[in-house]
């Protein structure tokens, strides 16, 4: 039995088991929605940039994100109380906290968006595919997957786009969405391009900057870049190092649709305060 | 039906996939060789802080670890043939590495340590279960679990342990070692015990100070309260920052058993140079 072979009957089993487990379970999207997620980021950067900007278009752009070990239960339900306040495009948590984030945000419009492989990357492509269904099982809707660098770094390409359909194919079957974090600081030009097609190639909705837990994290020059590469069809997720209104201008200007920051609240209190200046309006 | 039962069937699907996977599977360790290593890192720690040590006694002390994820096929090779060349007590090497590093060792008595749930400990328990048993199933024969340290600091010390053993038992079926790194850097002193008596009771066979990738690594107090806390029945491992035989030796005499380093070259010549200039007596 090769590995390829080994890995869908993984993902029969797991099917299977998620499936005895809740024989009403069935995900709340379907996969059109996904691209319509996509899409509708591209339209709400002309708001943001534009002059009647409001602190919900920009929250609408922003994943309030708390990735951080130690962070508590009480911790986590004060983010979903924020994202439920200001709108924010989803919550972003680690995937032991899906499950309680999922029920902080019950009745509200903000999806639980979690992380895989994270931060290193460096597992195998079966136990990220693995740790994706149970992220979604627990109630995750849009899931950020950390890219093998190692592979990438050892010219083996296949692998690394491999490892991203496991996850890509995860989610989109229970109509989630997948976000292609490359980590660009540790990565030459080339190696982002090359993170960059193999994400497109796989399947993935958006390309991601950074995990936050590395050297350094979004640059407009990355993010450029990858927009480039990926062209039209996918989003681009700026993260990492994002402090603040003109950091997340300079991002969306570059070329991103969406913006990981523990900073959201400040990000939107901003929005709310330059518009009430009427500084907004030379973009 | 609930977690724990949910574990269970996924823990039997796992066993049941990886026999049908390969008839012969078979773990080169039986359960009674994890408390033989346990014991004998203590036996040995005496021999390393008397006068004959050799390179070789340091060396059997200290994982050989690789864990940074931009690492190439080429930088874990070389690993694998130092760990061979000075007789490492184990490479210590990312999951997705696990299998090469394997077949580089093939034939050498070093064996493979992987890590899990790393370095932010942050995922469900049966994920972590899974990605051991995949990582056993490749090859490893140590693993080293990170803590959900969220729900310690959210005072769910069920929840800990229930992960702890998660993992401590997809080793000890296949007769591996456990580790489990409680983070200690996130940590408050009390916060530290409760970690360490969680591990104790979990089943776990060593304590582990740090994953090297937190605020700070391994600290003399932090070792001495952990060998306390856990008496003389687990292994005490100290990593991160451990920069020279130095700190290893302190890092010994505060009570540890193993000691995880990025430096293991470094630390067997200089005890080689300690050794030819008879430094050592004064312990």
């Amino acid at each position: 039995m090769d590995n390829r072979n080994y890995e869908q009957l993984v993902e029969q089993i797991t099917d299977l088991v998620l499936s005895r487990l809740d024989a009403n379970y069935c995900p709340t999207f379907c996969s059109t929605d996904v691209q319509r997620i996509v899409d509708a980021g591209a339209e709400r950067i002309g708001i943001v940039l534009g002059e009647s900007a409001t602190a919900g278009d920009w929250a609408s752009l922003i994943d309030h994100t708390l990735l951080k070990p130690e962070a508590s239960e009480a911790d986590i339900k004060k983010l979903c109380e924020e994202a439920a306040q200001f709108g924010f495009a989803s919550v972003c948590v680690n995937p032991s906290w899906v499950k309680k984030a999922a029920e902080f945000l019950r009745g509200t419009k903000v999806p639980v968006c979690t992380v895989i492989g994270f931060p290193l990357g460096a597992t195998l492509p079966d136990v990220k595919a693995y740790e994706a269904r149970r992220a979604i099982f627990n109630g995750a809707r849009e899931v950020d997957m950390v890219i093998n660098v190692g592979a990438l770094k050892s010219g083996d390409d296949c692998l690394v786009e491999d490892d991203i359909r496991a996850v890509a194919d995860a989610a989109h079957e229970n109509g989630v969405l997948c976000k292609v974090i490359i980590e660009t600081a540790l990565l030459t030009d080339d190696e982002k391009i090359r993170a960059c097609l193999a994400s497109k190639n796989a399947g993935a909705d958006f390309v991601k900057t950074s995990t936050g837990f590395s050297k350094g994290g979004a640059t407009v020059h990355d993010v450029s870049l990858m927009r480039q590469t990926v062209g039209s069809a996918l989003g681009v997720k700026a993260s990492g190092g994002v402090k603040g209104i003109d950091d997340a201008r300079a991002m969306f200007e570059a070329g991103a649709t969406r913006i990981g920051a523990s900073v959201g609240v400040k990000i939107a209190q901003e929005a709310s305060g330059v518009k009430s200046n009427v500084v907004v309006g030379s973009y």
